[in-house]
């Protein structure tokens, strides 16, 4: 089973949670262990051009999941 | 109810703020507590870069939901 | 009235100038107050990196606004 | 007479410089002085990473002039 | 052999792969030293903000990938 | 001869060595000297960060180009 199995979801608010793991995933890669990952985590919570770097590859990551939802417009 | 509901907004004005909105939600999931976010925007909102990188995550996500829009082109 | 009736602009001039608006108007609602805004703009200003950073999120914005005028072809 | 026209060129290597145009516009218009443009110039031209954040805002540039010249393929 | 004979992938994931070894190329053919890359890595992947930075270029590179694989509709 | 006379390739690695030659022709507009350029890319190249902001560069560069090539789908 892939982590990534597509990139449709059935909601934009699915999309946008799909959207923070891809952007989280590619962290994982680079760093695998959860210990360092976990302490990073509380250094970047509290900063507040740390918590908008992050914001920014969300909002990449969201765009490219809302293109192959064809922006979920049979949805809404 | 699902925060996003839809990316479809009826005036450009309408999608500008659900941008903005986009773009804070990532950071509300990545800092939840209202307090520590209250305490950044203090630091951030008085700080030149800092507004300027804000701003370029609301653009990426304004970018999205225009097309998603399709621009609002019929409402012009 | 709105600030943002339309992205449409009647040549790409204008629409430069509104991605500029677009781009700080991002700024003003996380800091609504001018005398800030005026002392921050003093600071990036002058400030050779400040100032790449806010041309990139003009860009951005450009990019959707000639998005949205379908680069003015019909102008041209 | 507009320092914006049109988005067309007739060679990729026209738009590539009308990216680079579109880049310095938006410090010309935050920067209006001269000679503090001029100063600031001399800082970045020497620091890499300043370089490198200067290029970025020519790459997004060159890629909206790049649509709307739907990348010049009849040229080639 | 090409390290790079196309943009096709079979899957969302390994489109995520090579999303991520686009991202390092560019690194790799800056900095061809592996002892110097190796050193580096151990310098970014200890620093949250290093990797989200990195994580925002396979953003860009998977937005790519996924365009080329027309998002994987068929596959999914 | 121009130095950019087509954004076509024949194959997606082509399209990527095109993608850096164009983010380095920025970074050459605005500081011609090669000597300090050479300099400087002596400071890029052992800085986690300035290689992975060259990256970046690379990854916006290339998705223009791979959008050129439509993504070199008849080549693969």
């Amino acid at each position: 089973m892939s982590w990534l199995e597509s990139l449709k979801t059935d909601t934009p608010e699915e999309g946008y949670e799909l959207a923070i793991l891809l952007s989280r995933m590619a962290v994982k890669k680079m760093q695998p262990d959860d210990d360092v990952r976990s302490r990073l985590r509380g250094v970047y919570a509290n900063d507040a051009d740390s918590l908008t770097m992050a914001s920014q590859v969300v909002a990449i990551n969201f765009q490219t999941i809302a293109q192959a939802n064809k922006f979920w417009l049979d949805v809404s």
